[in-house]
C-alpha cells in the first residue's frame, strides 16, 4: 500500500469488486441471460473496461447524460433505464447518431414525441411497474401497453424490443424471505405481461434486475436479460437485508480523524454528507447509523470494529461512536476507514476513488 | 426570462438573495458586529463577490480546500470553521503563505503539531462546544482551554485571536421559542469562557452564528462576530423553524416532468437524491417530505402549490404526489420548481447555479 491519504477517499477493493463482478458474470452465463450491468453505481470508465475485458458489450445508465460519458469511451449498446425525458431530445439524437441507444417508452406522448423529433432510429423497451409504484404500466393497463406496442412497430425510426421493469422494492425488504417474496411480484406481474405479448411477438426481449433479488435468487421466470448495478460494490444496506456479505464490500471512505472526545467516546472524522451522502440505515443495536469503522489491514480493511459506528453526519463531519478499546487507540491524524450505507449515492458524491495500490479511478464528473 | 433548463437544474432568483445578504448585513452594522458570513452554502465565486461589493473582506469556510478555492479570489481573510485537519498542513501552508488564516484548535495535540510544521503565521480560535454536543471544548473544561491559550501565546507562529462555537443544534429545533432556547444556552456557554478570559485578555474576539440564531434573534450577548451560511439561500427546513419566510428562499430546484401517474396522482421528475441531496423533512400535513412544487411565474417562482410535495427520492428520480387540479394542468415536457430542504445540500451535489435571467454561476467543483 502506498496510500497518501489526507481528504475523505472512497477506497476501492479491487479484488473484492472483480469478484462481484465474475460472481454475477457466472450466474448469468450459468441461467442463459444476458448480462447488461447498469454502470450507475460505479460512473467510471476504468470499472467499465473489466467488463467489456470480460466480453460485456450491453449496459445501462440512470440518465442520457451518462450514456453519453460512456460512449466516448466506445459503449455502443446502452439503456437508459429511466423515462425519456423528451427535453434531452438533442442528446438523444447525438447518442443515436453513433450507438445503439435503447430508450424506454412510458406513454403515448413521449412515442408521438419521439417519432417526431428522433433523427436516428432508436431501440425502445416500454416499462413496467413490478410492484415498485413508481414508475412503469401496470400489468392491468394492457389496452394501453397494446396501443402503444402496436403505435411502436408503425414507426420507422423506434424498434420495439420488448419489456423493462425494476422491482425497486426489494432495497426496502428486511431479509431474504422478503426480497423472495418482491421477487416473485416481479416475476409474475412480467409473466402476465409476457404471456400476453409472446405469442404474437418473438424474441420478446424482458429486462429485469434490482442487485437484491439479481444477488439472492436463482431464477428469473421470463427474463431474458439482468440489468444489476450496486452489486459492483454492494454496501451496509445491501448486507442488512442479506443481498451480500460483508467481506463482499468493495468500497470504503479512509476519513481523516480531526478531533477526540473522550468523555462521550466519540471521535469527529473529516467525512460528512458532501461525501457520504445523508443516506441512513437503522441498525439492530445502534439505531440510526451511517456508516460502520472497519478494521484497517496490511492490504486493506477487515471486519467492522464492534460498536465503532457513524452515529451522526452533518456537511463535513461525521460524528463516530465508538467502543472504549477503540477510543484508547485513536489519535487526531489517524485515517479511518468506514464502510458506506449506500455506495451509488456514496460514489456520487465523491466523484472519484482510489484503489487499495494508490491507483486513481476518475467518475463521470 | 431566457431559461433553456432540459436537466435538473438550480435556479437562482438573485433578488432574493442579494435581499438575504442586505438583511444580514444592516443587522449586523445596527448591532456593531463584524460580519463573516460562512461560504460553504453557495460555494460560489460569483456570489462571494456580491458579498465584497457590500464591504466585506472577511469570510468563513467548512474545509481548506474551499480555503483554498476563495484564496484564487483574493480573499485575504478566512476562517476554517472546521477542526483543524493536521494531515492538510501543505494545503495549512500553502494557504498561510498568502492570506490571513483563521484556523481552529482543537486539542493540544494539534496545537503541537501546528507550532512544528507550520511555515508561516496562522490565526487561531480554540472552538467551544455551545450545546451542540458536535466538537469544541466544554466550558467545564477550563483548565485545559487555559493550557492551550497559554501554549498558543508561547509561539510564535500562532497568534491567538479568541474563541469560536457553532450551535448547530439550532437546525433541530420547532420553532422559534425552541430556537430562542438553543441562542440562550449558547450564549451563557460563551459568557462563562469569556468572563473568564476577557478580564486577562484584551480584545478576545467572540465568533459564532449558526443561521437560525443569526436570522431570528436580536441580540448576541458577548459575541464580536456573527458567521452564519444558509442564510443567503435558506430552505424549507429554515422556513419550518421560524427562521425565514418562504418568499426568502432563493433556490429552487426545476426539474422535468418523466412520467405521469394519473391513478395515484403521481408525477415523476428527473431529479432524485443525486440532485437534492437525501435531505428530508417531516412536514405537518405531509410527513416525510424532499422539497414542495412551487407555482412557475413570469419572473420566477410563487407560493408553494397546496397538496404538491416531493414524497420520494431514488437516485435520478423525485416522485411528486399533486392535488388533482396541478395533475389535470401537468403534462410530459413541463419543467417543474421545487424549493429544497438542505439549500447547502442541493447546491453542492448539483454544483452550479442559472439565475432567473439565464446567466450561470459556476461552484467549487
Amino acid at each position: 500500500m502506498a496510500l497518501l491519504i489526507s481528504e475523505p477517499t472512497l477506497l476501492l477493493d479491487q479484488q473484492k469488486c472483480l469478484n462481484n463482478l465474475d460472481v454475477m458474470l457466472a450466474k448469468c452465463q450459468k441461467l442463459g441471460l444476458d448480462f447488461r450491468p447498469h454502470f450507475k453505481t460505479h460512473q467510471s470508465i476504468q470499472i467499465g473496461r473489466w467488463f467489456r475485458e470480460r466480453g460485456i458489450h450491453k449496459i445501462a445508465t440512470s440518465s442520457l447524460k451518462m450514456a453519453e460519458y460512456f460512449a466516448q469511451d466506445n459503449w455502443t449498446n446502452i439503456t437508459v433505464a429511466f423515462p425519456t425525458n423528451i427535453l434531452e431530445i438533442d442528446r438523444i439524437n447525438r447518442l443515436a447518431s453513433k450507438i445503439e441507444l435503447n430508450l424506454l417508452i412510458q406513454s403515448v406522448d413521449v412515442l408521438e414525441f419521439l417519432n417526431q423529433q428522433l433523427q436516428f432510429p432508436v431501440n425502445a423497451y416500454i416499462q413496467i411497474d413490478l410492484g415498485y409504484g413508481r414508475t412503469g404500466f401496470e400489468s392491468d393497463e394492457m389496452p394501453t401497453i397494446n396501443r402503444i406496442v402496436t403505435a411502436i412497430r408503425q414507426t420507422n425510426k423506434i424498434r420495439w424490443k420488448g419489456f423493462l421493469g425494476h422491482a425497486g422494492h426489494s432495497y426496502s425488504a428486511k431479509n431474504i424471505s422478503e426480497i423472495r417474496r418482491v421477487h416473485q411480484q416481479a416475476l409474475d406481474q412480467m409473466q402476465i405481461i409476457y404471456d400476453y405479448f409472446s405469442a404474437r411477438y418473438s424474441s420478446l426481449e424482458i429486462s429485469i434486475g434490482d442487485t437484491p433479488c439479481c444477488s439472492s435468487m436463482s431464477s428469473f421466470g421470463c427474463a431474458s436479460e439482468l440489468r444489476p448495478g450496486n452489486f459492483i460494490f454492494y454496501d451496509l444496506t445491501q448486507q442488512q437485508i442479506g443481498a451480500c456479505s460483508l467481506d463482499q464490500i468493495a468500497v470504503a471512505v479512509a476519513c481523516p480523524v480531526v478531533a477526540i472526545h473522550q468523555k462521550r467516546h466519540q471521535i469527529v472524522v473529516y467525512g460528512g454528507g458532501v461525501h457520504f451522502s445523508k443516506e441512513v440505515l437503522h441498525h439492530a443495536n445502534y439505531g440510526p447509523c451511517y456508516g460502520l469503522v472497519v478494521a484497517t489491514t496490511a492490504t486493506g480493511w477487515g471486519k467492522p470494529i464492534p460498536n465503532c459506528y457513524v452515529a451522526k453526519l452533518s456537511q463535513e463531519h461525521g460524528t463516530v461512536q465508538c467502543s472504549e478499546a477503540f477510543m484508547q487507540q485513536i489519535k487526531i491524524g489517524d485515517i479511518i476507514y468506514i464502510l458506506p450505507v449506500h455506495s451509488c449515492m456514496t460514489a456520487n458524491v465523491l466523484k472519484s476513488m482510489q484503489s487499495l495500490d494508490g491507483q486513481q479511478y476518475t467518475m463521470m464528473p
